[in-house]
């Protein structure tokens, strides 16, 4: 190879080289007025609102990449933060994004980590619409989101009434037992391993929940326990989940615990990340969510099976 | 005292009480729908567009808690997105902040940074609507601003016509000779040094920019020329600009740069940070704007009094 192979890396190709790789070829939905390359990109926000959430991961914390391929931890940043805007019963239009890695990254890599994040923001039509590259002693990846709520009012955490019925869209456990396998060294179980690396929530269903006469929604992205706890707090209600009708759950994950000699209700019940979504309904649940549990009157407390829940609590940053 | 010590760290608060404090007792201006404490908030973009720009601060290297307090690293963080926004004729609204920071950070810095983000908010009537808190090596910031732009056409780098006036509104050089003087232990200049810590943007300049027929413009964070490199890039014209228009930012230099043995120059025309607006205009500039060149036919580049400039090409993320 005639080339320096430094040429390669951030510090080679330089910042705004690769900021131009970052952001050529690519195509805007039809929503962003301004794309990157300007101080600030504008976006429409069509019913005069703008929905936004922010998440950060950082290597070594909430992704590693002997693990994930960069293409991974962009569809990962990308669907954790969409998922935030589902839970709201809005759509994700437009995402802004900064990224620190060391100077010695190879430009691929980051190249890579944009077509991950383009390829999950294609699945419901979004885009890129600008970002920050800077030098950092790790990988850390800040992801904003934008979304729309179509003239819906924002489903809330505060909104769950005594007697509604609880009901989740999307899968549980699944990226629990996957980094369990990982951590353990587990060769098998793909598909569980695969989806600890890239969740899979479920696109469309929070703007259909919001439809479907949602009063409470929030995304499991700390564990189904725990998340039903945040909306127990903001209703100022309890909520009962029965495990009989989490049983699929629990089964689809069944073998991977007893080769693991874990506990697939740990998992079920505990784990976070999958970013299923779940919500409270006066009425039926639309298509697709299954009924788990109800809104109980106050105090606020999530049971299982009418029992206090003793496993796994759910992450905590600094734990 | 009888508090456990570890009980002041973000481990011994815990996250969610943490982030409890960090929003409580805030009061968010009236574009907020929906501020913290949901998986979204939600903000008015009155009319139907929202600008947004996002920048990532990490310690080490785009700050020094040696010399910064965490209120001057949140004003900061603050004022350089707020810049994006004024640099598209907007006006900021709300901000998302994800911060990374180590375990064993005292919750007390964590809330004298989300105080720094609230009083440089407050200068503009935005708050801080939304953020993350995770774990992280060093201290990592990153903000995304969103604006409105109250029915203005969007001023892009990408306007500058041949004729146009190149004016700037606020302040060149100080942080870069505030940077020289830190760096060097030069323990005096104190509002120089302080300049470099907390940027003073001239805020409400971006929008009065607009109104008053900006044809382009952006703010001057990596450096004058550089900066309008940036412009004559997107606009294909060459831009010059005159020493002499300048003479004023090089005399309020000229005692720190005799005392560090340093060229004023240097830092006037190639300093960034101090988030100055430049903009170009067909007709003369607004009230306050100093006229310091003029747009010149292609092939785009920057003239220094006729001559290409030799010094400090300006800030580079990986240099």
């Amino acid at each position: 190879m005639a080339n320096d192979e430094s040429a390669e890396t951030l510090a080679g190709v330089g910042e705004f080289a690769v900021i131009d790789r970052l952001v050529g070829q690519r195509t805007q939905p039809a929503a962003v007025t301004v794309g990157p390359g300007d101080d600030a990109a504008v976006v429409a926000a069509g019913d005069g609102r703008t929905v936004v959430s922010t998440d950060m991961l950082v290597e070594g914390r909430h992704f590693r990449l002997d693990w994930s391929a960069p293409e991974d931890v962009g569809r990962k940043a990308i669907a954790q933060n969409a998922a935030d805007i589902e839970a709201m019963g809005a759509t994700p239009t437009a995402f802004v994004v900064a990224f620190g890695a060391p100077a010695e990254t190879s430009a691929d890599d980051a190249l890579a980590l944009a077509d991950g994040m383009w390829q999950e923001a294609g699945r419901f039509g979004a885009g890129i619409v600008g970002g920050d590259l800077v030098s950092a002693p790790q990988w850390v990846i800040s992801v904003t989101v934008l979304g729309d709520l179509a003239g819906r009012s924002p489903v809330l955490r505060s909104g769950a009434r005594v007697g509604d019925t609880v009901a989740v869209v999307g899968s549980l456990g699944r990226s629990a037992a996957g980094y369990f396998l990982w951590h353990n060294g587990i060769d098998a179980f793909d598909e569980l391993r695969r989806r600890h690396l890239v969740p899979e929530p479920p696109y469309g269903q929070g703007r259909a929940a919001a439809d479907g006469g949602a009063t409470s929604m929030t995304d499991v992205s700390d564990g189904l326990i725990a998340d039903l706890g945040h909306i127990a707090d903001a209703s100022g209600v309890g909520i009962s989940v029965s495990t009989a009708a989490l049983a699929a759950d629990h089964d689809a994950l069944s073998d991977a615990a007893a080769a693991a000699g874990a506990d697939a209700w740990g998992w079920v019940l505990g784990g976070g990340e999958d970013h299923a979504l779940v919500a409270t309904f006066s009425g039926a649940p639309p298509a697709g969510w299954r009924p788990i549990g109800t809104v109980l009157d106050g105090p606020p407390r999530v049971l299982v099976d009418g029992d206090t829940w003793r496993g796994n609590a759910g992450w905590q940053s600094f734990a």
